[in-house]
């Protein structure tokens, strides 16, 4: 499917074209501002001291010899810091206080390695790391928990009071309530598939400055940051101070992914540290400290259990779950958790189904948000669809075509409650294998096999809710001010991280208001300058700002409509607003132009239409409704090993996506390649692996293998636009749906390649080693050499 | 009159009450923001190279050893930044470019002595003086026309094609139109009043900040300006780039009275410089360039001719103006200059009236607002009536009272077409006597003359339009934003100066909601964050604030009133908001916070009444409405003059001012008392001097003499509230008057303490010496010692 051509003339529309990105013209000339770009008037540096071991107790902590050393400023442990937080607020509504332990700076006990210990505070960076190596501080070292999945029996306790380590836990209905399900069916197939730990590895790692008034008791904050009015609610919970007086700022950030949502216990300390200097500090965030401290994600399995009937219909789905949420997890991680389980049905004409979950401590970082909070969900049940398939003998994308859901079954509720509507899952697949002709593959597939090469296929399908109306995000809000000049400032909340909002902003506004694009100009991430947002999260920001955007731009519209029938004397039907004017249907030369209604808006009031205000100024907030809008895609990759290395070369990679109309399709399908990119990562290379000690190691991209060029094919695209849907233009959320597609196709290509060994891949990621060990236990099981046939 | 104590509980008014300053706790505790206070990473400064001649050819500028000093980076003359300038656009709407020469450096020729010539840029201000030093400016002394009052005669030319040095003319009706109203008079009283060359002379001289952002394109501005507004659709233009590429910050700035208005051509070179150098480029002016370069205001000279009947009645009203407006005025001088012959009958019942003006280039740097920009028609008018009301034998208070308008005579069209309305001139006049007890005084004034001491008593009385509705001046805009905690951010343009905006703000903010003041805090100063607005000047702020906040409050107070319905579930019309809660009248209980409906309108958009829109935000503009709110007042003050020293001591001090309901009865007499001391500096003390040959020879606060507490009387008012006004609320402006009525005031008291020796006072400043000339040069003409009677 291809986009339409740039608009040039007349009443075009931005929206649905690939508009060049507003964005580009700074960030690539290097002219981005990043928030190591800023720079203070006497601007202090932080490097903190961080726990060596992966869990001992602080016996004392010596900053003497640190705080001789000329430049330093201050070494704060917590007893210095940690009493000046007022109140630790995270976001959303109501007493949504931390509900697991989330001290400013390790109290009495480090728990993993890498814990923050003490603070430093010099002129500069280097003065600071050297003083941090002059903190003495003396640990006890004690046993660890180094694994979650033997956390619940082991005898260290990583926090006081957590029994059995158990963060907590939430279930659907019993298993026993739907055994009979079960018990009835011609095939079931149980799997537990394990997911490694993962970073969400932004290219610029976290870090903040934050600058004290003491005259004036404000803060300024210059953070990294997908919510940067967020930051701000949090910030002034923390100093007890109001919002009015924390002043966050947001120009470029390089990544978020997750990792950037919700201020983390180092973004705590410096906010603490500043107030307590009275000055601005800064605190970067190096690559080792970011692997090793800036929190976890992915680390979980589930037991993921199938019932089919004869002809491969699916009869129930359920999924027992546990994550590692390690010392530190931001707030509720409980919930995604028990998303994961409710999710667990995904796009399929499933009856019964029920799950349960637990989030389980350990001696590691935390769990953070990543790209795909409930991905897990995919992953257990499409790779056990594929085991499923491969026992039913049923190709796997016809078992998929057999269930999934079509858009004329919508509404649809799912056996956990989910409330699907206006997705196409079943459109999703045809197009996708289409895209891919899968028939061909299998053909040349065959092919290969005769010659002794080993090529695989895999699908996997997902829905997800994008842009859920719950809490900070059921509303979004916008200003738009036509200036004096005709020209048109968008002032949203922002919180882009290299997801292109202020070029989605631009597009919808041009369009709302019939401005040429040219003319709009969009201001974001100042909390003191935009309204209320609450950020990058949960696929949302697209239709978000399409909601925000239209609601204020239609005020202005009205205006403008009103004001141009009035100085045109023609009737306000007649009135058509394109490229910065507005002009009598028919006759565009008799139009005027947006800044001759401005100036008459601002500086000739007495022109004005009777009963028309004055000025061209709009403040308007939009509303979502409900769970979310859903989102549906399949991914389909095809995949050569070698079986002798183990080493998988992905072949073609196609996504087709339901993500409603696209607003910049460039930008959608940025959206999808970076996401399938860190699914093809999760997949294959990335493991933030710890030793049985619980001690990291994987703390650089020596041992943190990130996916490059050389990895990832030219991903292709199918895109199904279901419309209409109810979100505001149609629109839905697609910044997720890229990393929650991409292993299971990519584990399910893999083990179609292995299918000849017998093999069955319930673990990730599939190194090379891991895939070679594999196909050698199999064929050692299995005393015998590959078949040279289909997959099937 | 005493004003209500402040409000504490219930449906309190902040209005109208002395609400303590939100500006004082920063500015009294030395933690205000000035331009000066401003400091950015690689920061360069700036220094002027000017011109030591009153007029000279520049030969040719020798930069070599400038530029070799070490830390110089640039030494820029006419040649090099001139050409930059893409369109030095002023104000308003329309054509408005400057329509007198105005060259950013000076071009081929120096026009004053204090010219800039070149302009260098260094690491810092000490090395950028010094390299100042050695830039080599080889000049060719010319000829200057150092008098504008002879400057029509003058052989040289200040500019090429200017004929007579003459800028611009603009007239009434001529003479002999009503040359029969003179003609027929019983007395008709003729005097020329010169008034000298003033300062604005602000406590923080000008200065501001310009950092040009390559990458981006983007100018940042730290201004010290009364109009931060202006500054960005100012810089904009002159660079060529759009308006929300400029963006513009003040914060603290320390008086402006004018001066601060727009920016000057010192505020050009350094813009322009910053883009040249892509990086940021702080000036700040010394004081020695304050007086010698920021600009000269009031030196100007009028022929008034007033025609009266036998009881004094006034026939007719004419001023024959002449002003200085030096080498580069700021633009459109001659609109002021003929304001001035407009409103030169004043609030008095006038019938016939006309006027001439004529603006006169000299070799002086160049003229520009002054608090109360036609000031001079009161002085030419009161002091003229005085000497009137000697020569025909009436008490000036009697013959004023025989002649001001009354509050019922309105509307009255002046003589000049001006549109008097809502005031009450004669009430001014009376009640300022009635303070001072005026028989009272006169009977002290027998008895002190009695003992050979020389009192006098002093009056004026004067209409000024407020607020006018013209160009930018139009209309105000105000964003308000209820934040997610309840509490209220209120965002406007400001330019405040001193003069306490951000308290008004929040006094009118608070009323408006219902809020409790503490809840409310604003926002101003700042082009990216909020609404367009013109800032300071014309009497305007308080007003216009008044009705962009009324107007945008409106919206909100109207949602907050249906939300707190819907969720007390009572009737709108029985819902009160006061101190930040919606309660139902007569049961305060049971009302619902802000901060409760906040949370319901950005979290829970579900639970709004049907129908209503989620956030609590709004932005709306107010439109004022013709000439302006005509304001006036009558100041009596009192003195005794050392006859043998001319020293004047002023004894008592009263303003009697109609400026419509007061915001703050604080804030209002902070501003009358501010303008009454620059009223009495410039009648006594203040002159910005130049010797025969154009030299200036007060450059520093020894010669150029301002008013301390020393030579002030404690301030007394008499306020006349006239109501209902037009303007929002009933508010008029009060910024300018202070300054308008007082000259007049001082120099009738002098006058009248003068009388016994027939003295006649027609020039300023009252210096000592003056005034014992002026007794000397009396003696000697009449022979005679002085009488001991009466002043009448």
């Amino acid at each position: 499917m291809t986009a339409a051509p740039l608009p040039k003339t007349g009443a075009a529309r931005y929206a649905g074209s690939r508009v060049q990105r507003v964005e580009d013209a700074r960030l690539l000339t290097g002219a981005g501002t990043f928030v190591d770009d800023v720079t203070r008037p006497g601007m202090l540096h932080a490097c903190f001291v961080r726990s060596p071991h992966p869990r001992a107790r602080i016996v004392s902590i010596d900053n003497s010899a640190a705080l001789a050393l000329p430049g330093v400023h201050a070494v704060f442990t917590a007893g210095d810091l940690n009493g000046d937080v007022v109140e630790a607020w995270y976001t959303g509504t109501g007493n949504q206080v931390p509900d697991t332990p989330r001290p400013p700076l390790a109290v009495s006990e480090a728990r993993f390695a890498g814990d923050i210990v003490a603070l430093v505070v010099a002129d500069s960076r280097y003065l600071a790391e050297d003083a941090a190596e002059l903190v003495d501080v003396d640990y006890e070292p004690l046993p660890a928990v180094p694994d979650y999945a033997r956390a619940r029996t082991a005898e260290a306790l990583v926090h006081d009071g957590y029994a059995g380590n158990l963060a907590g836990e939430l279930a659907g209905a019993p298993a026993e309530t739907i055994a009979d399900a079960y018990d009835g069916a011609a095939h079931v197939v149980s799997e537990t598939i394990w997911e490694q730990a993962q970073g969400a590895v932004p290219m610029e790692t976290r870090g903040l400055v934050a600058e004290w008034s003491r005259g004036s008791g404000e803060l300024t904050v210059w953070a990294a940051t997908q919510a940067p009015h967020e930051v701000r609610m949090f910030a002034a919970r923390l100093l007890g101070i109001p919002e009015h007086s924390v002043r966050v700022i947001t120009r470029d950030v390089g990544g978020g992914f997750g990792q950037k949502v919700v201020p983390l216990r180092e973004d705590i300390c410096v906010l603490l540290a500043a107030r307590r200097l009275a000055g601005a500090v800064k605190w970067i965030e190096d690559r080792r400290e970011n692997l090793q401290s800036a929190g976890t994600a992915r680390h979980e399995h589930g037991e993921a259990r199938l019932a089919f009937d004869d002809a491969g219909t699916i009869l129930a789905a359920s999924l027992d779950h546990v994550q590692d949420v390690g010392a530190y997890p931001t707030p509720w991680p409980v919930m995604t958790g028990a998303a994961t389980g409710m999710i667990f049905p995904g796009p399929y004409r499933v009856a019964r189904g029920t799950f349960s979950h637990a989030s389980v401590f350990s001696s590691t970082p935390g769990r953070i948000a990543y790209r795909g909070p409930w991905a897990f969900e995919t992953l257990a049940r499409e790779v056990t669809l594929d085991i499923a398939a491969r026992r039913m003998a049923i190709d796997p994308a016809e078992l998929r075509r057999r269930n999934l859901l079509r858009r004329d079954e919508m509404p649809y509720s799912s056996p956990t409650g989910m409330p699907y509507d206006h997705m196409d899952p079943l459109e999703t697949l045809e197009q996708a294998l289409a895209v891919l002709d899968y028939d061909a593959f299998r053909n040349e597939q065959a092919a290969a096999r005769a010659q002794g090469r080993y090529l695989g296929v895999g699908i996997s399908c997902y829905a997800e809710p994008t842009a859920p109306a719950f809490g900070v995000y059921a509303t979004e809000g916008a200003t738009i001010r036509i200036e004096p000049s005709g020209k048109v400032n968008v002032y949203l909340a922002g919180g882009s991280t290299g997801n292109s909002l202020e070029t989605t902003a631009v597009q919808l506004a041009a369009d709302a208001l019939g401005a040429d694009i040219a003319d709009v100009h969009t201001i974001q991430g100042d909390t003191a300058v935009t309204p209320f947002g609450a950020g990058t999260g949960g696929s949302r920001s697209g239709s978000m700002i399409a909601g925000a955007v239209g609601v204020t731009a239609a005020e202005l519209r009205d205006k403008l409509t009103k004001m141009a029938a009035h100085k045109l004397e023609a009737s306000e039907a007649d009135i058509e607003l394109a490229q910065s004017r507005a002009a009598v249907k028919g006759d565009p030369e008799a139009g005027v132009s947006f800044a001759e209604l401005a100036d008459i808006a601002y500086f000739q009031p007495y022109a004005l239409p009777p009963g028309t205000s004055p000025g061209l100024e709009a403040s308007a907030r939009y509303a979502a409704t409900g769970m979310g809008l859903w989102a549906c895609a399949t991914h389909v990759c095809t995949c050569e090993v070698d079986v002798t290395t183990g080493k998988v070369t992905l072949l073609r990679y196609v996504v087709g996506e339901d993500c409603g109309h696209m607003i910049n399709p460039a930008v959608v399908e940025g959206q999808i390649a970076g996401g399938v990119v860190q699914g093809i990562g999760g997949a294959l290379l990335e493991e933030l692996a710890y030793d049985a000690d619980g001690n990291p190691v994987a703390t650089t991209f020596m041992d943190y293998l990130l996916p490059t060029a050389a990895e990832v094919p030219v991903i292709e695209y199918a895109h199904v636009e279901t419309a209409p849907g109810p979100g505001p233009g149609g629109y839905k959320g697609v910044g997720e749906g890229g990393a929650i597609g991409a292993p299971p196709a990519v584990v399910n290509a893999v083990a179609d390649a292995l299918a000849p060994f017998g093999v069955t891949i319930t673990r990730l990621p599939l190194t090379p080693a891991a895939i070679a060990s594999l196909i050698d236990a199999s064929l050692i099981d299995q005393g015998r050499e590959p078949e040279t046939g289909g997959s099937q």
